[in-house]
């Protein structure tokens, strides 16, 4: 199981966003949907041991979390009208504290990234995307470090990064800061460079066992 | 300078397309936006030395090819609506067989994935995306090969991949198959992860001449 978090700073988390404008009115939306397709598509089906969990902290209302569950995924295509059509109808959804599913794979509560970030820290590795990490592609080829890879929960910042509040937080669940190569890029693609490096492990591991 | 070339199957080439169906109506523009988005954009600006060539095949006129330049690019945002809107632009341009600005940095004309091949293939290394190409991480590490994906055509197949007709045009331009992966990505994600070779790849030879 991997599981990607991403920090929506402004990203909207009440009332109907538009679909039309989702960088603009919807807090950079489009940076959310574009994440979610990076993490959940191959070329002919779907990954389905991930989850994507998307941090809705730009208001009106308290800070939400919506979360696509490739395991159960249903209706979702890979234009980020799609992904952000099935946000727009997660918002839509009378939330509360427990997980309440809006359509098939896609899950609404009211948490916050410090919530999450509590649960899953005992239990998972945790990674934080940062331009001065340890190299993605290293990491992956030393076999101890390589294994945390396999099972890691991977936060990532929007186009405004993150804040220090928030990074206080990662540092204090005892993140690894991860890098993705000489160029600070875009959030969805560095989830396409992490998903490479471990498809890339996985091959390696099926050689060495035949 | 590096050239990436996405074919269109169904990419619609005249009239007004519609922002609000891209992947439907539009013909899987979509597909092609992210891979403009893909080629062009890292974390804050753009990467000047790119070309994307969208090879228009739908219909309803004759083949266009719309160019986006890194270089005078303007206007442009990471969403796909945005390049979506430059597309919309450029065939409301009249086009002819000359390449016309529809905005900055985005150019239209009549032409043939074939003719845009031939011009390219004397003076250029062709690569062609395919999961029973060579390794591009392998092809990066060596000296020979890394020199040719420095100064490359790219081409890619949209989400129905490349047709035989094309395919035939592409071995007669003495294209090399490379491949990303043990995964089938989409177009979108296959650049992201040749860029990142190729940033690596420049980051190596730095640190090797310092």
């Amino acid at each position: 199981m991997k599981d990607f978090i991403i920090i929506g700073n402004k990203a909207v988390n009440a009332g109907k966003i538009s679909l039309n404008d989702l960088p603009g009115s919807a807090g950079r939306m489009d940076v959310l949907c574009r994440c979610v397709t990076s993490a959940l598509f191959i070329s002919f089906g779907m990954r389905r041991d991930i989850n994507v969990w998307l941090i809705l902290k730009g208001g009106p209302g308290p800070e939400k979390i919506v979360r696509f569950s490739g395991e159960t995924m249903r209706s979702l295509n890979p234009d980020e009208r799609s992904a952000g059509s099935l946000i727009q109808k997660a918002l839509l959804v009378e939330a509360s504290e427990q997980e309440k599913q809006s359509t098939p794979g896609v899950f609404v509560r009211y948490a916050t990234f410090a919530q999450l970030l509590e649960e899953m820290k005992e239990v998972r590795p945790i990674f934080y995307l940062k331009e001065d990490g340890a190299d993605l592609l290293k990491t992956a080829e030393n076999d101890e470090t390589a294994a945390l890879l396999e099972n890691g929960v991977y936060i990532l910042g929007d186009n405004q990064g993150v804040f220090e509040g928030d990074e206080k937080i990662i540092e204090e669940a005892g993140a690894k800061k991860l890098s993705v190569g000489p160029q600070s890029l875009l959030s969805s693609h560095c989830i396409t460079l992490i998903l490479n490096a471990l498809d890339r492990m996985s091959q390696n591991a099926a050689e060495t066992d035949e």
